[in-house]
């Protein structure tokens, strides 16, 4: 197999950049575990800030800060609603039963922003045969929708039916920045309603590894608990936490160019016969398109001509733009796909 | 209110017979916990000897049962495929998650009778991301599903693709015996497929408490410890065995005229204006239907008059025949439901 | 084997009467799960009332009692302070922690009865590292501790201890009213400061299932969900709840007589060369002697003339009597050890 | 509060050096969750090779890879022998019960080194009311056993009875290699007979973060998937893992410094009077030392002093030495702790 040359897999594969490793490596640094680790305990205040939150935690992953705070949300047999394709369900193991023992029911919509409405029919009556329904989780974007940001007025929809049942309502925010940049919404706008939101830096924020979860200070400290018991404490994190603080100060505004190449890969690729995707329907860096032939010749075709994207559907490809992808990189791209196609 | 004279709330409120009692108190009995109660040892022999099965085992509920079935079948994590309104899923207090840390999916089907390629479909890629699909689950008969059997064939099938991906079977059999009479169906033949398979004494059977488990010997054996941990593991309880053990002789083949009773039910209601009803669908002793007004009005209604009915929907009452209703009762009912919606 | 004529093995053996099996078969019943059942409601509010307590709640065992009581008590990670022969460490298959996630910590004490600078002595720093000690957890008598009472006095100098770090209670109660009638305190007297508090009918009081968990409203309405989670709801189960009144009724006084009996088969074993016994310390129903041979062969021999005893250690012998055991048993059972050790 | 100007509290408070951020910064690095990771991958199979095991896995903390481990040794319910001072019983949260729903059971032992015949005597029996034994885990040094290295013969002995009862063996090698380089055997000796064993590179190592935990390669893929649900898995770890790497080549062997450095603050903390200490004991970098007053007391004037040190109990302190600590710091301490005492 040829080397990739252009890899549109994920923003999960953008390599630190030498600004951020010079950053990094002079980190000052403590035992987190005792908060004396300064540059921890910086990155953890500014998201709080950045969020509107009174408190954050950071962990080695989004993964840790979505299980920690089911677990801290749920008691044993309690549901959560989620999209169906929601990273908590299908990409966390199992993590969301497994942990927090609480059962992940997955609601249905197109481009993952499911409805106030879906959400009021999913409760569950109140006794003591039924699961009792806790938690209304949804993610920022939507992954598996396309990229899709959840507008500020569907979110306050959600969150007033959760409200009036009494619901906790959590935000995986793995991608809350890109739909910062989309939208021009301040990222404490989003996260108002929520009880926990979440933001990674390893997406395409472009950190090596990390992410905060923020909420309220006592919520916080239960987390604290679950992060040493689960084996998320580390010591002098703050060598990778300085990549976060970095990304932060230097790698949010930028995504708008990932969702311009973004927008130039969609438009490109809608051209070729035998793709279906509408551009239209691309407001950030992920672009979801379906294919005629089988997903994986396709994939095949472009891996061997050096371009990497990956396989949700057994019809359907996505390619993700980021930091280390540049606009010559999507037109090169676009050449390799416009050949395989032919 | 006034006093309940005909309850169709469920088949669950039977209470024992005359003679049952008698037979219950006569029953000899020893400590189970070492083995020594003749009467639950017969009548665990009896039951895995008419299911097909190596070994049974008594426990005081179905709801135990399954909670024992799929703590044994499934690690933390795994998902469990079975029809939306399932028990386990909606009657079992999240039990799935709770007890088993498994995550329950939840498929269509408008009679509970879900199809093979829905189940084909639902199994997820074997990965580190995705919880792994373990089990395959069917209720029978279907309760939500107005009493519908599973058919030997849609079993079957559903069994072959379960066994094309290593799947394991569990069938929840709380009205087994119903699907048994109304198909002339064995209840060996029904089983055979199923890995782990339990009947309920305490529904149409009439016995006051009980059902038995049963599967291979190792499984059955495993279920000895999960019985003693979660307090199943009782004294004396040939008492209540011999319930169970009458059940079988006196009370399976009546089960016919609870489906006729309930057929002439459902007739009868289906001629009401304001119920919508099709007859033909009512294949053992539980009749659905749906009202045009609020079920809620209906059932209090009826219940005014004596009639106790349950509702599983806001238009959607459900009436179950059963050992303490006779066909005089039904006419009865009936004629209170046309005054009703009059 | 020949048969068994005297069996010492436990109160646990015992058989129910004629009169209770008639009283059982004639017990009012309903749908305990709609709380329809009146014997099911009336068991419960004569052991609250007991007990002391607001409310209680009728479960298939003392196991599942114990089990539920943890898991509301308890949050992952926590500890539980019992001695270290307690029965939900030793004989509940591991459910503390495989239920309630819990962590069960035993404390020494010859015959049982730990001491309040013990508990104080064994409670963790609050931090998030170590495991946070929640409940402390008496048995009542000590099985192990060859059925000794917890004195009133010894249990007010625990509660206060507990009461200072904020510790919950708990009672197992398995032989509850064997302390009662051995020591003329009342049962709502020793129950006072527990949280949680249960009894057992299908030990000393010789009915054949079940046990009443005891305690605020509350937590019985959460011990409720539980009861249904793990399958210990149950239908008519008046039926069995009437042996469990009968015995209130008529078995608690008679619990003497058990005494009487084992202070007289303590006296005579204690007179047996090879035999170590200090029948002063026996204060109930339960026999503990040690042997200088294995004790399995004892027990062996013992066995082959009729007369069962348990064996809890390997020079540990357990003889315990009960409602079906006479005085003249005892003399028997006393004349064939005799024959045994000599 | 004045600077801490010697920092004795944990070899976890090591800072990375100069060149081991250099070469951090420089690591290459991919995503390793896709295996992509060089970095990671290097590191995993460099341990897997010291430690003679097939197959390694990195995780963010050495408490992760305990918890783990034992997640995939143990049933709901099963036991874990370890030393009552050990980690994952007293600074995990409890996480043995609450992610594993084990019960850990603490063995006595002065120094942390219990005997076989203990293990013997505390295995218990199988059957289905116990706890069923599982795994015996040492502390390779003991921490709270003043850092005392497990011989290879003890651990030989230990293993020789578990493997007569078919128990697992884990090893907790937070401080494999002080004891590696205190007695001159390979780590790979050490390792043999465990099934699982893990070293930590943020203690003696002197690197920010992580540890190794090794193995058969079935069950390391099995800790993947655990590693995924817990939020172990992260992005470009390759950066952390370098520090690892570094600290492989070049930190092991100078751990002998640091035991001459304890050997010397033990001698002279031996001679002040009101310290009770017996230098002889100590064999690797903790010094673990008894004071006639309140620990609390003597702690807080060494911290006002710039001298740091951890209080493990009312009357114990614990000092540890590690890369930051130089024999002239050593050599100022003791001087501090001459005018503390005086």
């Amino acid at each position: 197999m040829p080397p990739i040359k252009i890899d549109l897999y994920s923003d999960t594969v953008t390599r630190p950049t030498a600004p951020m490793r010079k950053f990094m490596s002079e980190a000052e640094v403590g035992d987190e575990q005792k908060f004396e680790d300064p540059t921890v305990n910086l990155l953890q205040e500014r998201v709080g800030e950045l969020l509107g939150k009174e408190a954050g935690l950071y962990l080695p992953s989004g993964t840790m800060c979505n299980q920690i705070a089911f677990r801290i949300h749920c008691r044993p047999g309690d549901e959560v609603l989620l999209h169906r394709t929601a990273h908590p369900l299908i990409s966390e193991a199992g993590g969301l039963a497994a942990l927090s023992s609480a059962i992940p029911t997955g609601l249905e919509a197109r481009r993952g922003v499911f409805s106030a409405e879906q959400v009021r029919a999913a409760i569950r009556p109140l006794n003591r045969y039924a699961p009792c329904t806790r938690v209304v989780s949804i993610e920022q974007t939507s992954n598996s929708g396309g990229g899709t940001p959840w507008p500020v007025q569907a979110i306050e929809e959600v969150a007033t039916v959760a409200r009036e049942h009494g619901l906790i309502l959590h935000m995986d925010g793995a991608r809350l920045f890109n739909a910062v940049v989309a939208s021009g919404t301040q990222a404490r706008d989003f996260a108002a309603p929520f009880d926990t939101v979440w933001v990674d830096f390893s997406k395409g924020l472009g950190a090596p590894v990390g992410a905060v979860l923020a909420g309220r200070r006592e919520l916080i400290e239960e987390a604290w608990v679950w992060k040493q018991r689960l084996g998320g404490a580390m010591r002098q994190a703050g060598i990778i936490a300085a990549g976060a603080l970095y990304a932060l100060e230097h790698h949010i505004e930028r995504l708008a160019e990932d969702h311009a190449n973004a927008k130039v890969l969609a438009e490109g690729l809608a051209e070729i016969p035998g793709v279906t995707l509408d551009p239209g329907e691309v407001e950030t860096n992920i672009v979801m398109f379906d294919v005629s032939e089988p997903a994986s010749a396709v994939l095949g075709r472009l891996l061997e001509q050096g371009v990497r994207v990956s396989q949700p559907g057994p019809h359907r490809l996505r390619a993700v733009t980021h930091l280390d992808i540049s606009r010559q990189d999507v037109e090169e791209a676009l050449q390799v796909a416009r050949r395989c196609f032919s």
